[in-house]
């Protein structure tokens, strides 16, 4: 075998995730227009992904985050004049997205278990620890991960020393993932193995614009979940004669 | 050596933390009053506790949290009147709380430095995983524990199964805190020892009415962090007796 570890990303990979947040985003666009506030739609997105971006170095990612942003952002665009009544929604929204249903993508509970039986599995999510674990157990796919690490980040800095703590060489590891920049990227430069299982929808933030070709040698791109057994089975020969 | 692994709690325990969420209630009360609230102080008091622990199985334990259920327990007071931008102040002081500066207790830094001479040390610390990972990093004293493990709570079931991953056991395993409820009474009840060194401000929630006998035989109140290395050595003979 190639790889001591393989690794998945949840949100977005596993189970749906920025479904809710796109949800969420509709609504706050509604309790802003009953509030009186109108914006189009482009306009809105690009205020409440600006207030995103500038509150991740104080919340990090994760629904509280994202409510603290929208509080903020409908103050803001009303110079202060919102009523708490509406902001109340935002807060209700933030307990619905905590405790909503945990959505599986197609295949996922087959595709986890036929990988187990050969190797061991880790889950590697970003995000708030009450929450991610939540999820984890809601899922039911506790059991088929021999680990489960909840990071802040997706950095190099952050893959080798999980690596290292479990001591496993980036060279026999593959993390599989919906975001080139979090899942893919540090993992490769790393010189980890990867594959790309891009999500219908994504959090803009994730975006890269330009992958270099040492990058693109060393993962693959998946259609979906249920080509990653046949994939792993190709890359593993790739990576045994690399 | 009696123990092969020594822990600390980090808020309360090593650095001030109640005491910014006293100020903040103080805060929140001034920012009532400024929108018309008047309520007596222990009103509040209770107000926001009960709101709080409500509010723990969605946001967990942190500062995002405290700042959610300050804004909900504003809008609810007044029946959704309050404005945007006395909540804003709310907002605000989430992030002066989430970058306000570190400051250890008295000889934490020379009793640490004596202690990881003789012992590897961790830090077993609840909340908000970026938030208490900043701090850590902002204390300056990062190299002086060997892990550093977020916990989401700690209940008996956590504890152990760090000490396995880690492949220490109960008995020989040492954990210093200032709650009787997180730090001291699921340590004691695997098997293990601790070492209780009460805060001068403690959250409520940390309480603990009242503690078994069986329970008090193993472990030992500390007045303050400086009595710390004769404790160690006093509880090491009682524990390579008993």
């Amino acid at each position: 075998m190639a790889f001591d570890l393989i690794a998945f990303d949840a949100d977005d990979t596993l189970w749906h995730n920025e479904r809710s947040y796109r949800d969420g985003r509709e609504r706050f666009a509604r309790l802003l227009a009953a509030a009186g506030v109108t914006l189009d739609a482009d306009g809105l997105e690009e205020r409440v992904n600006r207030a995103e971006l500038a509150n991740l170095p104080f919340y990090g990612y994760g629904v509280a985050s994202f409510a603290l942003t929208l509080i903020e952002t409908a103050i803001d665009l009303t110079d202060g004049r919102i009523a708490g009544v509406h902001l109340l929604e935002i807060v209700d929204l933030a307990k619905e997205m905590l405790t909503e249903e945990v959505e599986l993508f197609p295949d996922v509970s087959n595709v986890l278990c036929r990988l187990s039986v050969e190797y061991p599995l880790m889950l590697i999510t970003k995000g708030d620890l009450l929450h991610q674990t939540s999820k984890v157990t809601r899922s039911g796919l506790r059991e088929r991960f021999r680990h489960v690490e909840v990071v802040s980040h997706k950095t190099p800095e952050v893959y080798s020393a999980i690596l290292e703590r479990h001591g496993v060489s980036p060279r026999r590891f593959l993390m599989v993932g919906n975001s080139l920049r979090s899942d893919i990227l540090p993992v490769v430069e790393l010189g980890g193995w990867a594959v790309h299982v891009p999500a219908e929808l994504s959090w803009s933030h994730e975006d890269v614009d330009d992958v270099p070709d040492e990058i693109k040698r060393r993962y693959v791109e998946a259609a979906a979940l249920n080509e990653l057994p046949g994939i792993v089975e190709r890359i593993t020969k790739l990576a045994l004669t690399t």
